[in-house]
């Protein structure tokens, strides 16, 4: 009988190993981009298309990735915060929106269809009970603390929202997805996302809050001043992302990062939505810098905050369709586009192939 | 045996039958508007696809309009003026490209395959022998006479480009078609759209003209040489569009034009492409000034005066993608956005419905 040593892993050390992602592969690249300059087009000429392609073979590891199953990752959670009188519609409201993404009613539900991606809906911490079912729980608590009040979370929980996003990214990878959008619902989630903005960045809180679902003036000037007492309460370290996500954070935030961050483990693109996935996006580029290669930017929200988070990460959106309202609606729609984009590598005639000239 | 009266309408006439067209339905349009506040959603959170469902009603006149057959008409002609060395590539190279769009070897084939909507070629005036069938004739002449000695086309050139270009959209719509996208090939015609765009905006040309497929800088001097002295010789008047046609010209932009009063005659919606297209639907912008509702704006190009052709209609473009390639790539996959607007007014569940609080 042999003696075997079995290393006790921390949900640390997991994370730790999570951030370890390797960068694109520039020879696909290169290939793609020869590729893309023989097609009967100008070189260069369909724009950020060609950009896709090519990051998207760097990603794939091909030089002519292909169009494959599409998921969203719609993650559900409740905020404390949501008691200041922050959002235009009350916390069950989360519950109930998760109850109507399991029965396919919602807008991503439809733009997922149009698309040909599935909606995968995740209860990461959910208050309420959910009136349906169609759901994977994988509910960490019943929503976190007030952040007016104290931290958002425990640092144990804040792992378990990162290797919770992790390990649903990684399941439908093993599934067969080739490309994962992000998506979220929960009722306060643009305050806790503003919050961790403003500890990232520094901005003022006035300055990047906006109006989430569409409250009104006196909801805002709450809203400000929720922000502005959670960062004085709680401090979080500017450039520690597990404390500020203790701090500030929400649970489905957590497990976005975290699922972009098994994304990007695994060499899979990873389609980032509006305002609040994109501020999940910054905490897991914090953890790991080399994941925002696997990113893919889709749209710029009405939210001031979206652009500041972009401009952060350094990610461009792809559409600005003015839309507000998460889910992953966004995102999806973009997806499309990166299927377009790799369809451009595969299915276009060269200048050789068409007889054109040169 | 009863005498009958034939009335003999001239083009002239039938242009002008063309350009009486009805506003959108207001009704349709407030019931989708009802609609779109019941969903669940906060009101007004997806933004242009909302506007856009909206537009789409008034256009078809059903508070509920639905995806069907989608087509895009792609117009080619060549132009006296590339012998001025404003393109990059050889005329040639449009009977050439028009092959290859009816072996579906271009862009615009992957892009509207991906979709789900057919491609129509159609040659308005190509000037060499086209080496493959598949497309339609329509060949008003062989290309445009070369701007910077004279007008670009005579009288009844443009108004036969006008009515091909109808006719073209008419034939579709008969044939079943609820939405048409506008394209285009043709070596040379950013130099005649920005020269149309100069005569009708009065901007400096150095100002709005652009690199078009990748001309180098000796070759853009050359262009706005080209363009200035083109308006300089034939001096087009600024509110005359058939006077801007014949002189400045371009038979492609010319049945671009005639397919948006087409379409919007017949009260279905029609996407408009980049610079060259967008630039066309100023000239018919201004033959029917009612036209321009019945326009959606796809995307923005690199071309600088693609914004000012935008600016002039009023119309709001939905992806900024950096696209400069023209033949209906960035209005096909608007298409498609346009059709998620639709589904989502069709799909999705209202709160009530679903049983989520608001």
């Amino acid at each position: 009988m042999t003696q075997r040593q079995v290393a006790v892993l921390t949900d640390r050390d997991l994370i730790r190993e999570l951030s370890h992602i390797e960068p694109l592969d520039a020879h696909a690249m290169q290939a793609a981009r020869a590729r893309l300059d023989s097609l009967t087009k100008p070189q260069g000429s369909l724009g950020k298309l060609e950009l896709l392609a090519e990051k998207l073979a760097g990603i794939t590891r091909t030089p002519t990735p292909r169009p494959g199953r599409k998921v969203v990752l719609v993650m559900a959670a409740d905020h404390g915060v949501a008691l200041e009188g922050v959002s235009a519609y009350p916390q069950q409201v989360t519950a109930q929106m998760v109850a109507n993404f399991a029965r396919g009613g919602a807008a991503i539900n439809v733009l997922a269809r149009h698309v040909g991606a599935e909606v995968i809906v995740a209860d990461v911490g959910v208050c309420s009970e959910i009136p349906h079912d169609g759901y994977v729980n994988a509910k960490i608590c019943r929503g976190t603390q007030n952040i007016t009040k104290g931290a958002a979370m425990t640092i144990e929980q804040a792992h378990s929202c990162i290797l919770t996003g992790a390990t649903l990214a990684a399941y439908q990878i093993d599934q067969g997805a080739s490309m994962v959008a992000t998506g979220e619902m929960g009722i306060g989630n643009t305050t806790a996302s503003t919050a961790i903005l403003c500890a990232i960045t520094g901005r003022p809180v006035e300055e990047v809050t906006g109006r989430g679902t569409g409250i009104d003036d006196s909801a805002l000037a709450r809203k400000v001043a929720a922000i502005e007492q959670a960062l004085e309460v709680n401090s979080p370290s500017a450039s520690d992302p597990l404390d500020i996500l203790v701090k500030v954070g929400g649970l489905e935030i957590g497990a976005i990062a975290g699922c972009i961050l098994g994304c990007a483990k695994r060499r899979v693109p990873v389609v980032v939505d509006g305002f609040i996935s994109t501020v999940a996006a910054c905490l897991a580029s914090m953890i790991a810098p080399s994941s925002v290669q696997y990113m893919i930017g889709s749209h710029l929200s009405c939210e001031p905050g979206h652009r500041v988070s972009l401009e952060f990460l350094g990610v461009e959106p792809l559409m600005s369709l003015d839309m507000r309202l998460g889910e992953g609606t966004g995102a999806v729609l973009a997806m499309s586009i990166a299927d377009a984009a790799m369809k451009i590598l595969n299915e276009m005639a060269t200048f050789e192939e068409a007889g054109v000239s040169c």
